[in-house]
């Protein structure tokens, strides 16, 4: 306890560069090959780290692609959010323009959220996901506050809304990037041209049926 | 090729059976543990077999879950068009109703829908997916004659209903499915409480606002 001050702060600054190097190399492991054929030994290499010594910064592999669920809840937010504020009013298919543009230019995000509730989350310790959930939570939160605004939705509806933008982009971008070999198949077989999905204008027409009925007396009443 | 007619038809007739038991023995492991827990070696100590010789039935592991996904949606789709072949009319709450409690009713069939695009049509041969995604567009085509009868869907508007009750119910068992120790996490912390989902009445409350917006002008012109 007798380590001058400077050292502990050029220590606690050079641990925080080491967890940004560590974040910064899965999520472009990540985008180029997809989460789920990223190891933490990957990860490790691009690093230039021993896995032992990288288990020092994080938990598991699950815990850093966590992380950056918790990453992309907070950017997705922000920009959604900073986008519905500068409306005064909004249709529903305005606002599902906006919901299904904001998700489909994420890539990595759409990933994460298939794989945060299959893989992700079962993958770390209570004191993680507790703090992954809070994270997602706050967000929603704020988001409800903007949506409540410009639509009159109820709790209950914001949640449902958002589980549906959310989850819809998780589950389409899983369909609609099959990986090349699966891809070709689609296109060369005129049977299954159905099995081609594209994410963004699926997810605005979706959400803009979805937000229409939310508004409607007979689903109010349902 | 002299093998006598009663041995061929014996020899096919033991193979069949040794297929069907190594699908049961799936069926009954995914349904116990969740799909993602399941290994080959869980499958071939289940029927008594070397893994070596289940893999003479079996490309993958994947192979199984995937014959089995398929199965899901033959049995699904058969109970849900059932239901609504029986009504002259229907609402966009009623409709809403079937298809959430026909695919709440079937955990397993969640499991695998969530699991499928992910990670079982990535582990299989081109063959394997070509067949299992005809049979899923035929389904498709099916139910979507009973919803067009009912409520004048397009094509479309059918691809993207069907989708959306696939891809919610996958999406929202698996957040309600988080096992035990996190299921005592999120009803022990008060502030976690929206964590916990209920996959049936929230996938009808979706639904209905869905089919509810796809019948409202607005939607359709937007």
């Amino acid at each position: 306890m007798n380590e001058p001050a400077f050292r502990r702060a050029r220590s606690a600054e050079a641990k925080q560069a080491r967890q940004d190097a560590i974040l910064e190399a899965a999520r472009t492991l990540g985008r180029r090959h997809g989460i789920r054929d990223v190891t933490l030994t990957d990860i490790a290499t691009a690093v230039d780290m021993h896995k032992s010594a990288l288990l020092r910064y994080f938990e598991t592999r699950e815990q850093i692609f966590l992380e950056l669920t918790a990453e992309g809840w907070r950017q997705w937010s922000s920009d959604l959010r900073g986008d519905l504020r500068r409306r005064e009013r909004a249709t529903p298919a305005e606002i599902a323009a906006v919901l299904a543009g904001t998700l489909a230019t994420r890539p990595l995000f759409c990933d994460l959220l298939a794989q945060a509730p299959l893989n992700l989350e079962r993958n770390v310790s209570m004191e993680s996901v507790r703090s992954f959930k809070l994270t997602t939570l706050g967000e929603v939160e704020l988001i409800g506050a903007e949506l409540t605004r410009l639509l009159h939705l109820t709790e209950q509806q914001i949640l449902d809304t958002i589980s549906t933008a959310t989850g819809m982009a998780g589950a389409l971008w899983q369909m609609a990037t099959p990986g090349a070999r699966l891809r070709e198949l689609y296109t060369s077989d005129p049977r299954l041209g159905h099995a081609i999905v594209e994410v963004e204008p699926r997810l605005a027409r979706i959400l803009t049926a979805l937000l229409t009925g939310l508004g409607a007396p007979s689903a109010a009443t349902a």
